[in-house]
């Protein structure tokens, strides 16, 4: 049974091109068919793999992806690399899935706050949004089982692992409460795909995430998104996206109608470090230091705002902090940068009816000592602001 | 004044985490906005350059801007490097233009044939097509004002250089006649956004294209595309966009819903070889080349398919030839493949009605030999067919 589908997908072709290419890749055949340039003819600069020059297949390298379906199944995930897709980037994922499955005012089930860029392109394509609150173990799961039996939503956007903006990790029952009304729904004749986000599962400070919400499910269609840029090099624009079977093949076709396939330059360094055997000792002293510059963080946090409402995040990027309630940060960002010192509104990040006063903090650029500066410097500019509002 | 833009750009907000870096940059900011990883704890792969291991601006980095700006002059098109956008290859910059200008219904003027995955992306977001015929020069300049002026097209996307899969090269008349015909109907308060496809302009055989269009417009807005694919490696996915000033904005929004920006690593390379005081020369070797191998072709053509009707390309990678008026060629190609031999049926490549019996064939990448022998294979299936359809 395939979903529910976007208005639009009901006019997306194949092309023919790609298709002769694809049933012609390892034969021996003549092919006059693409507008392939000539090999022999093209330089050779130091940086690029021998043999990678010439245009590819949509999928992706097919070593790269296979290296990929590995790493799902070693985090639970039985996803065959020829449902693995090479993306720049989680954010084209986004851009592939809202394609797929948003015409305007379809219902789309999203956390909120959440990622302000899957607010951007969701939107984009005319979602409307139905946001909840989590805790930071995810929603309360006897709560999830109402909810998403009663909402409208036929797509669900959730960032279950060390969440943007908040941090949350959701719990294991709150996973399992979550695949299961998914499942219901989908049993009921009824549509909602789940598009679960993870680009921070690899950053957690002494904490592994539980299994993703998607290998939980038994029945419903889903969308996995991973990224290269938090646990490798953001440079290279290169994620990856993993899907349910009957999916596949209309994302294979939006990224090549979006831009036929990523960088091979990308994808060849990505592969090196899927590759490294020293991956996971690189990859441990990322931790290491991403979780001794949270704690610096926190301590600035303590020292600067002793009156905020926070909690130290497990993993991810961002401390989510109610810095000022009641006061809305917009007006107040411009005011912080001509101080110097720049941080997220966290009213943007809101789907809806957003809840003034907090702020999405990022620790992992700024060293220690600049964070904490940037942080007094912060405090200043709302201590200011709030005595103008109250006078 | 804007030009009538898609449905969904009223819902194309900006991010705001990238306009925060956008203002910050240059200055002295403490950074506790974005989602930057830890720089010093970036690996440093060979490939690399060092200091575009982070993300970057979306609209690409700001001296390969200004080469593409240098390069446009040199044609005659004056773009500020400030209206460059770098895009993964020109076909990104179709499915941003098609976001940008598409909605179901939106009547879009554009060459047939023409370029198959320009037809399935703006397909996708429900163009319909009015398709013109053009002969090797283009279509006849006196015909273009009358047609222009009653078509209600919004968008017209033109390939003037080595036509897709046509080869045409459209004459400086016909140029100046469509810029006039544009530029009369948004003076009557009407709207229509040129989209100029040029991914071969550099690629002519003793031929150098006229002034693009766009540089020829007083009024109106457009959109040029380009790319790195064909003149220097496909494998990098790398192009770029100039458009006028009203457009830009909208673009760049796109771009950064789309993926944030392109691989720096690509754009790195393609720097380089904007660079490279040796590419002028490296361009005539590959223009000589492609020109040896389309007079091969040429000859094979003769050889194989005496009766059909063609002209030898001055640019691009294909020819174009009626091979068997009257026959859909679209069954033969599975039965062609099963002989050794890919092509692409020319019924594929127009915007509706297919003329019968048309082939795209690629000449820059098989050798002389290997084409020879396609062609030849290609001959007895399609009589073998002709013979069967006429029995």
């Amino acid at each position: 049974m395939v979903p529910v589908l976007s208005e639009r997908i009901s006019r997306l072709k194949p092309s023919p091109v790609r298709e002769i290419l694809a049933a012609a890749a390892g034969r021996e055949i003549i092919s006059l068919a693409g507008g392939l340039p000539a090999e022999e003819a093209m330089p050779t600069p130091n940086a690029m793999p021998e043999g990678w020059k010439q245009y590819s297949r949509t999928e992706g390298e097919d070593r790269l992806r296979q290296r990929i379906s590995e790493h799902l199944e070693a985090r639970g995930v039985h996803c065959p690399a020829s449902r693995v897709l090479i993306t720049n980037g989680s954010q084209q994922g986004l851009d592939l899935a809202a394609k797929l499955l948003v015409d305007p005012g379809t219902s789309v089930l999203c956390e909120s706050p959440t990622y302000i860029s899957a607010l951007q392109v969701f939107g984009l394509f005319g979602a409307q949004f139905d946001g909840i609150s989590i805790g930071h173990a995810g929603p309360d799961p006897e709560w999830i089982g109402q909810h998403v039996s009663k909402t409208q939503a036929r797509v669900a956007y959730l960032i279950p692992s060390f969440q943007n903006p908040t941090g949350a990790l959701w719990s294991d029952e709150a996973r399992d409460a979550f695949a299961q009304a998914v499942d219901a729904r989908n049993g009921e004749g009824d549509s909602l795909v789940l598009v679960e986000d993870d680009p921070y599962g690899e950053i957690g400070f002494g904490v592994t995430p539980p299994r993703p919400i998607c290998a939980r499910l038994k029945r419903s269609p889903w969308i996995l998104l991973g990224s290269f840029s938090k646990s490798y090099l953001p440079g290279i624009r290169l994620g990856w996206l993993a899907c349910s079977e009957e999916l596949f093949p209309f994302l294979e076709r939006l990224k090549q109608a979006a831009d036929l396939h990523s960088s091979r330059l990308s994808q060849a360094l990505a592969l090196a470090d899927l590759e490294d055997p020293n991956r996971p000792q690189r990859l441990d002293a990322l931790r290491s230091r991403y979780r001794e510059k949270r704690d610096a963080f926190a301590d600035s946090l303590h020292r600067h705002f002793p009156d905020a409402r926070w909690t130290a995040p497990d993993g991810g990027l961002f401390f989510w902090a109610h810095l000022a309630p009641g006061l809305d940060l917009r007006p107040i960002a411009p005011r912080a940068m001509a101080e110097g010192v720049a941080f997220l509104p966290g009213e943007h990040c809101f789907a809806s009816d957003p809840e003034l006063g907090w702020a999405r903090l990022n620790f992992s650029h700024a060293s220690p000592e600049r964070a904490d500066e940037g942080l007094r410097r912060l405090a200043g500019v709302i201590q200011l602001s709030s005595a103008v509002r109250t006078r």
